[in-house]
């Protein structure tokens, strides 16, 4: 076996081994895979420890435009076979690029609290696909950071994958607990409970700058007990038979409503 | 081989096959997994052909009502084993009931305007998750139906499984060209087309009742054509990193904002 194929194996098994959360949190990286997703990691000058490439399927010049500026900055090339790319690939029919990142959530205690500022809160969120979208939504309405507290991992590959890159330009902190997450806000930025029993819609309630905006797992929202900590609570009207929006259109309403308030 | 497992691989076969669009095109009949999404089904009163249950698995009492009004009312029930639940699942923790329900989107032809009402089209969208989610906020929002215009089948199982269970409360329709769609729309509805180079901002823009509101293709959005044709186009500010929201979170925040002008 020669060396670049020694090297390919020992990469592929460490992208094998940051799928498992615990080695993620353990190591403080994490595998990213698409060409927006690589080229942001890139762009914001995270740290690519090495870049998979399968040359047979990767076309954009964006992309090898990215992989370029990574390896001069030090980032190992690592050419795979097609096959080995079907392998570590989240995809039915991967791109042809994942970089392994170092890349985790910062704590929360760093997370200084502006006066301006939309937060939101993602409690107890269990699909990473949802968590990313997330994510997205809060940088794409000038959110000022995500806070995740519990539930999936925001350096969970889909996660990553469904953040299209914003993982890597909207600040994300963990929370280690209910009571870090209310410490923090008291006093400095209310909190908002997203909930079906709110006498409150959410074009009624005050949702101006500085706000936490809270919403939870998919199946079973928020716990009564976070919802009766919030400052303030808020329903967004349902007004067919769905008892309840997808967790990121309900946070995209919530965010662009507090906007829209802050603003006007 | 005894009748009832020669009648289970029958079923087991019809559920494989409706997993192909052409199929479930040419028989109007789909596949449905989940508790919400056949209780609503039958609760609807769509014709259950079959019931394909695991009785290892399906512990719930409002799963087992649903089963059981179902087979009053002439539905086949087949019991599988486990690992044939798993075969035909696509969850990887099934729950252990899967229904084939006679449901096909009705013609765009069948749809009357009414002049308070909020229309959402999905105009290619690919991800049927997405299409599913977009059903699910339609409906939440109270709009009066959904118009599919080409990309992926509203039947498909994971769109069936998105909408939880609202596919079957909300009209869902297929238009077959835009020609189709505007002329179904000419004067008696406004269009409204989301574009990233729209001079007005959601708040700012007409979204008064009735509306239909079209939203693109996830990673192409509009077309500019079908942009041009439309009455009103739209922006929902980028405030952030990212150059577009999820597409059922664009929704989302587009069909709210058009319940919050309407009512005011």
């Amino acid at each position: 076996m020669s060396d670049s194929a020694r090297s390919a194996r020992a990469w592929l098994r460490r992208a094998r081994d940051l799928r498992d959360r615990r080695t993620r949190e353990a190591e403080g990286s994490c595998i990213v895979e698409g060409i927006r997703q690589v080229a942001s990691a890139v762009e914001t000058g995270h740290e690519v420890e090495a870049l998979l490439v399968d040359p047979a399927r990767l076309h954009s010049d964006v992309a090898w435009a990215a992989v370029n500026d990574a390896v001069e900055r030090g980032a190992t090339l690592v050419d795979l076979t097609s096959r080995d790319m079907e392998r570590i690939s989240s995809r039915d029919n991967p791109i042809g690029l994942v970089a392994i990142v170092r890349w985790a959530p910062a704590s929360l205690s760093a997370l200084a609290i502006e006066p301006d500022s939309i937060y939101l809160v993602a409690d107890d969120i269990h699909d990473p696909g949802n968590l990313g979208t997330l994510v997205r939504a809060t940088d794409a309405a000038g959110g000022k950071a995500l806070i995740v507290l519990g539930g999936t991992d925001p350096a969970h590959p889909s996660a990553m994958r469904a953040s299209l890159g914003t993982s890597f330009h909207l600040p994300i902190h963990a929370a280690t607990s209910h009571d870090e997450l209310f410490a923090w806000a008291d006093g400095r930025c209310r909190t908002v409970a997203t909930s079906a029993h709110a006498s409150g819609e959410v074009w009624d309630t005050d949702l101006r700058v500085p706000v936490a905006i809270i919403v939870g797992n998919e199946a079973r929202g928020l716990a009564p007990e976070t919802v009766s900590r919030c400052d303030i609570t808020v329903r967004i009207p349902m007004l067919g038979t769905a008892t309840s929006l997808n967790v990121s259109v309900a946070a995209g309403v919530l965010l662009y409503e507090a906007v829209r308030q802050s603003r006007s």
